[in-house]
């Protein structure tokens, strides 16, 4: 049996984590081109940059000025990444749609590389973001558990663990009086299969019954888009992605590390089983093909080399 | 529910229909120690050879060296694939272990694209085959629909005619006194979704209870290791497979037309699962890279070139 959604919702990652991993050095205008194809393809949420540090992630050294210049759309989210308090207040400062969100990542030794922080350091950082968006109005919708699979230093990461830090980001929400939209789990370096995707959600479903699941999924060794298939039959409607498979973690120590799971490719197969993205595949496939252009090299798309199947529909 | 089967069966096609796809030019030394590394990989089952026009393919002009220079381990069977009789006849000359196979094509223009015969002429030819098998003693093993989802030429493929496609090759068996062991659907040029995969295994299922079915996939447009994926969900235990993910069908007609279903992939993603392979997963990512380099350009493959976990299993 299966319980697929209607409609799904896409996070757009390709124009933040995408080009972060990139070697090639695009322009605003060219970062801005990029996120304005994907608004007018349909994508109704587009992160747009990260704020970190400009030594680590030189291509995001230009993330205010991007964010000042992106041309906006009528009900389209442009939102930015912060993982720390000062990324938090530079995105505050400036046109973008601050998604209220708490971020933790279940392997300690990622957490340190990535953030600088421990985990229990996290946490206290977390409090300062809830403080934060408690004195601006800002709504706080999603917590995201990074490496809720396994991570390249420590390995597999067992499911307490991940159960843990989803009832800690919980807890700490409620003490601010706030509760949580729902929980993302982020397969930060490619450990899961769908197995895995079965059991978490279904661990977290089964905990917390009235939070919505999210996925932001890698597809570092080939099971990305049968992990987006095995959470959409469980119903799962919210994943992040990212165009022409842009993209990596700049931080996982493995040249292998791959981009986010394919927008044209969820979109395709999502379509062909009538499951509604918002997003016009054809538009979308030229708007891939123009960051394959833009960064010089082949990008990992498949939907984007073969061509749709809109020629055959009557 | 599901009903993941403990062992899968793959039918490795990186020698032949990987092979028949890529510009470069292998020497017959270069194929055989390829098809011995998949080998000692532990694939049981390698398509070495195709008997095709050399004019048309002109990778598989020595297809007849290749299949003599094998070296042959205990318990791998060592395939070829004929498209008309007389490749068949060449096949039956030749130390390669014979597979009775029937193969029509659901699309009549595909079909006349492929093997320069309508589908009804097939059929005549199928006959032909059944003679030769039984005048050579050879068991009859699969049926291969191929273009059983969808072709470039005409569009997405009516189940119907899947079905009828099926009722045929069964009742010419029955005509011999043969039975086959089971029907495979190949996706020759990446229409499949996961639902379409669900939805004609489980037709052919309902109507042939006995019957074991296969599938021959390719990753055209993204939905190749979904569609393994929900095949495994549904119990199916035989795939067609192409290590590095070798390949495409030269006769597709477009330049997106992608190469097989990865095998090291699908070896991931089902051991990671538990469900066994028979393959040494490190060995053959070995293979794949060794592919890599003898062909001068990356390949598709994922796991070949992140790396396995089994440096994280206890």
């Amino acid at each position: 049996m299966n319980d697929f959604p209607k409609v799904i919702h896409l996070h757009e990652e390709g124009p933040r984590e995408g080009i972060q991993i990139e070697k090639a050095q695009l322009s605003v205008a060219q970062k801005v081109e990029l996120i304005d194809s994907l608004a007018a393809a349909g994508l109704k949420q587009i992160d747009c940059v990260s704020f970190v540090n400009p030594k680590r992630v030189p291509n995001m050294a230009d993330a205010d000025d991007v964010a000042r210049a992106i041309r906006k759309r009528d009900g389209v989210r442009y939102t930015g990444l912060w993982l720390n308090q000062q990324g938090l207040q530079r995105a505050l400062d400036l046109p973008l749609d601050i998604m209220g969100s708490l971020r933790v990542t279940a392997s300690e030794t990622f957490s340190i590389k990535n953030t600088n922080k421990s985990i229990a350091e996290t946490f206290d950082e977390q409090r300062k973001w809830m403080d934060t968006y408690r004195d601006h109005g800002v709504a706080l919708e999603w917590g995201y558990i990074m490496t809720a699979f396994g991570c390249t230093y420590e390995g597999h990461v067992p499911m307490a663990r991940v159960m843990d830090m989803a009832a800690r980001i919980i807890e700490l929400a409620e003490d601010y009086d706030q509760s949580l939209k729902g929980i993302y789990l982020a397969d930060t370096v490619g450990f899961a299969t769908p197995r895995d995707i079965e059991e978490r959600v279904g661990a977290l479903r089964d905990r917390w019954p009235d939070l919505k699941v999210g996925l932001h999924l890698h597809d570092t060794r080939g099971t990305g888009m049968p992990n987006v298939y095995a959470a959409l039959r469980m119903g799962v409607d919210q994943f992040d992605s990212s165009t022409a498979g842009l993209g990596g973690c700049p931080f996982a120590d493995h040249k292998g590390a791959a981009g986010n799971v394919c927008t044209e490719d969820i979109v395709f197969m999502c379509e062909e089983m009538g499951i509604s993205t918002g997003v016009d595949l054809d538009a979308l496939i030229e708007t891939a093909r123009m960051a394959e252009d833009m960064f010089g090299h082949p990008l990992p798309g498949k939907v984007m080399h073969a061509g749709s199947l809109s020629r055959f529909k009557v």
